[in-house]
């Protein structure tokens, strides 16, 4: 049996109930969408009492499949206007799927107060947060686990989500506590805050209520699956070096986004790549991995642990996008740097994309200098201090632009772009530009495409790949198992039959492409159109050094993804 | 002979030329909604090289019709990316009709210099803004005089509109020079500022270009029209209080902003009425005047001149919409706090509609008390400092709300409400939402309706209102001939015709709606579409008192205004 378990802020009710048939074959994020776009009014105050923030495993969630436990949560966002998923690591998903329940939504707004949702064997229930209120994210955990399990999964959001500030997002525990496997995206966070939930604990012991359709054919198929992931060789970079793997190639395509993505080249790249990175913390020792695992049974660890020259913990992990929006994008190539920044984004709960983004556009309106890593953390200390001109940094690059006079904001649907300029990536661009989602890389992530420079092909290379993207993100799996288990989409289709039963899926392709539909008409219900489908205009007209190149698929293609 | 001037700011040429045929019966809104819809991308950056300003006296402008000087502005839009016209008072429509100019559009975007554009007999010429940057626009106007002539008409922006802030306005020197009449609406100021230009003076001395189609038939009918006006009651009520006249009236019907638009009574509005600005006028005598014209000729005489307490002047003109939004709305019961806040507004160059309500916001969110002028003036005083919080200011009401994690935000496509809370003056409701440009009274002002309480018949009411308004702002006519003119449209109708000729007009509703079409048509290329034309989600909910209204006109009935 799985369940829904509904909580309303308003009146501080929670009911727990076998999932309605509709849903029984969607997960992650198609129920997230398939709920919004049933429940939420399209038009609605993102942050008013008619939004819901739906949380989800995905549909292999708390399954022996490596890979499987992203947790989907959405909402509409405050961001984009639009709707939102927004897909993260760590333990949440897996013991939500073992505790058999399909969806949190939460409903409502609760008056001032502060709540804590505790979920646990004998049910679910809310409590006021007290001490917990205004506390940073790896503090509240901290205390959260001393005062409930010590094992518990714990979805949190820190001050930024309780200041509503639109660039906040929602964190995970990861599977040693660390609360630090970001939803970062979207502003969900303050979607979250609005409804005055501080936090959800997850305490799982003795429960295991996964079913399957076939479980020993699951598990042999799984067990197949596994082992090619395992042997794969670009799984097994991202093993060694992490995320920051692909910025020698990024930068190699000059697509590195740099002084505000006014460069696609980065002249002090070696100091902030996957290599570099792995380098210091083999040197440094310590506490420090270059490997780690997100999740528990996670076998391609592409997570770090990147420690300071004691060998103490400095944050973890350290991806290639904070490092791309935090270094490349403010000209800082101090990797310790990069990495205080992301530990207090991490604490106050903020996607580091939006604020790096956020930094490079008041950089370049003179808040400070490019390169001035010093004055770079200051500003982010600003938004944990909850000053005014810290709440405009945390409200997005959108946001700071629009203060500032800067018209070179680097947004779609009023969201940041993750570091690929699509000038120079461009069938990134066409993604950014038409995913329901706003600029978001993780909707169908082209890097790895044929002639990014070239305008020709990329919109039926994204289409695909967001398609791809969202089925992987609707089952729970991390993106990164495209490396092996693109090849072999049947096994993967055959999998979830095993799981869900057999009429879960006939083609993953068209399982992706019927979420992405839903995400549309939820938008065009909102008021979006294909005039949002664009990107900021300065990209059509600057050219990007060294390649000169300007973003040139033509607003037609751009419609034929999703509007024709 | 009527010349559109052409001004490119790129490459700082200027072109003179006959106006083609098509727009030879477009003057005003209509002329700079037609062109704006005919040359502007509709999906352009605001700020950016392909938006155009377009400044348009009205089809009357120049001649002998009282009230008949008011200037057209127009672009797209920062502030609610749509279109946007804004319509001004003062000397400087008069001067252009009588140069013989149709239009002034400006084009393109000069890089980081500023410039003064000289109109003159001799023709028309850039020249450096040099000491003038950054001038307040009292200091300006002064300056431009003593350099130019001591009658030139001047077209100007503030610091505000240099820094690209989305409430700045574009102002207009009145008949004595005083830079105070103001397009302030829609953010022009910005787009104005973006193109580099500080400010229009026009020199129009020995030059009268008006043609008329039967100059004295026209002479005839305008007279008659004149008298008419000079009699009229209303128009008399307007001349001895000015435009606060009509507070009490808001007030009566519990629709004055009142404490971030949460209560249409204010229990000191006695303080702040018409009657008290007109008794305090008169006590303190001196350079104070009830009643004064903005423009030459004009028998209204609505505006006022406001003295300080020894008779100097304080502000020229103190109008209804700022004393609602920066009285009422802010719990301030000061006429004198009102009138310096208001003096700052126009010398920074801001709408004071805007500010105000982005105030009252902030109060809303703690960063000052309601009530407390002193913080509220030094608010304003960080606008024109430039600081990183006045910016904010200065940057509109939505955007203080997001920053600051406010929902209960009085706008409509980003643009704030005038001073009738539209829960208790739903006529103006059905305007803010589905005029094209934004909550703006004077697309459509229904506060003297009957039944403002009732949500029946206030869409006929405001659709009938927007189309006569499109027509007034079309011919260059102030809205308050209204009150004589309405009951006698086949009069103005055929004064058209013999400024004009006979085909310029059939009917007057049926001129008023070409614009209104032409207006959605540009917004609905630009992306915006019913959902926009809506109200903030909290006036359909949350009870307005004393009278516990909520905005209950359907979203069906509202579509029907502009999207059936």
């Amino acid at each position: 049996m799985e369940k829904f378990i509904r909580v309303n802020m308003t009146d501080l009710t929670i009911s727990e109930k076998q999932a309605p048939a509709k849903y029984r074959y969607l997960g992650g994020r198609a129920l997230t969408s398939q709920i919004i776009l049933d429940e939420v009014i399209p038009n609605c105050e993102p942050l008013g009492e008619f939004n819901k923030l739906v949380i989800a495993p995905g549909l292999l969630g708390g399954t022996t499949l490596s890979s499987s436990g992203r947790i989907s949560i959405g909402a509409k966002s405050p961001l984009t206007g639009g709707i939102k998923e927004s897909n993260g690591g760590g333990n949440t998903a897996q013991k939500l799927a073992k505790m058999g329940f399909k969806a949190i939504i939460v409903e409502g707004l609760a008056e001032n107060d502060k709540f804590l949702l505790v979920i646990e064997k004998t049910g679910a229930h809310l409590v006021p947060a007290g001490d917990c209120a205004s506390l940073g994210t790896y503090k509240l955990v901290e205390k959260l686990r001393e005062t409930y399990h010590g094992k518990a999964g714990i979805i949190a959001i820190g001050p930024a989500g309780e200041m509503s500030l639109a660039a906040a997002g929602i964190t995970n525990t990861d599977k040693d506590g660390n609360p630090s496997r970001y939803c970062g995206r979207g502003g969900l966070g303050a979607v979250m805050g609005s409804k005055g939930l501080k936090a959800i604990i997850l305490d799982d012991r003795n429960v295991d209520n996964v079913n399957y359709d076939n479980e020993s054919e699951f598990k042999r198929l799984a067990s197949e699956l596994n082992k090619n992931l395992q042997d794969n060789n670009v799984v097994k970079t991202y093993r060694k070096y992490g995320t920051p793997a692909i910025l020698d190639l990024v930068q190699e395509l000059g697509g590195l986004p740099t002084k505000n993505f006014s460069q696609g080249k980065f002249d002090r790249a070696d100091k902030i790549s996957g290599e570099a990175m792995y380098d210091t913390i083999i040197a440094r020792g310590g506490k420090g991995k270059p490997s780690h695992s997100c999740m528990p049974g996670c076998l391609i660890g592409c997570s770090s642990i990147y420690p300071d020259s004691n060998g103490e913990v400095l944050v973890a992990p350290l991806e290639y996008e904070t490092i791309g929006l935090m270094g490349s994008n403010l000209v800082i190539d101090d990797l310790d740097a990069i990495a205080r920044m992301n530990y207090l984004c991490n604490d106050y709960g903020l996607d580091t994309i939006e604020i790096g983004a956020a930094l490079g556009v008041a950089m370049q309106a003179g808040l400070a200098e490019f390169g001035d890593s010093k004055a770079a953390e200051q500003m982010v200390r600003e938004i944990g201090k909850g000053t005014v001109l810290g709440r405009m940094f945390g409200s997005g690059a959108a946001i700071v632009g629009k203060i500032m006079g800067i018209t070179r904001v680097p947004t779609v649907k009023g969201q940041a772009m993750p570091a690929y300029d699509p000038r120079a990536v461009k069938g990134n661009g066409v993604t950014y530009a038409t995913s329901p989602m706003g600029a978001d890389h993780t909707s169908g992530n082209c890097i790895r495409g044929k002639n990014p420079h070239s305008p020709e092909g990329q919109v039926d290379l994204s289409a695909n790949s967001q398609k791809m993207m969202a089925a992987y993100d609707s089952l729970g799996l991390c993106v990164f198992v495209g490396a092996a288990f693109n090849s072999q989409l049947e096994k993967v289709e055959q999998l979830v039959a095993t799981k869900a039963g057999k009429e879960a899926i006939e083609s993953f392709l068209e399982f992706g492409e019927a979420v992405l539909k839903s995400e549309r008409k939820f938008n065009q219900l909102a008021g979006l159109s294909c005039k949002d489908d664009r990107l900021p205009e300065y990209m059509k007209y600057e050219k990007l050094g060294p390649n000169n190149l300007v973003f040139d698929v033509s607003d037609g293609e751009l419609d034929s993804v999703g509007y024709l």
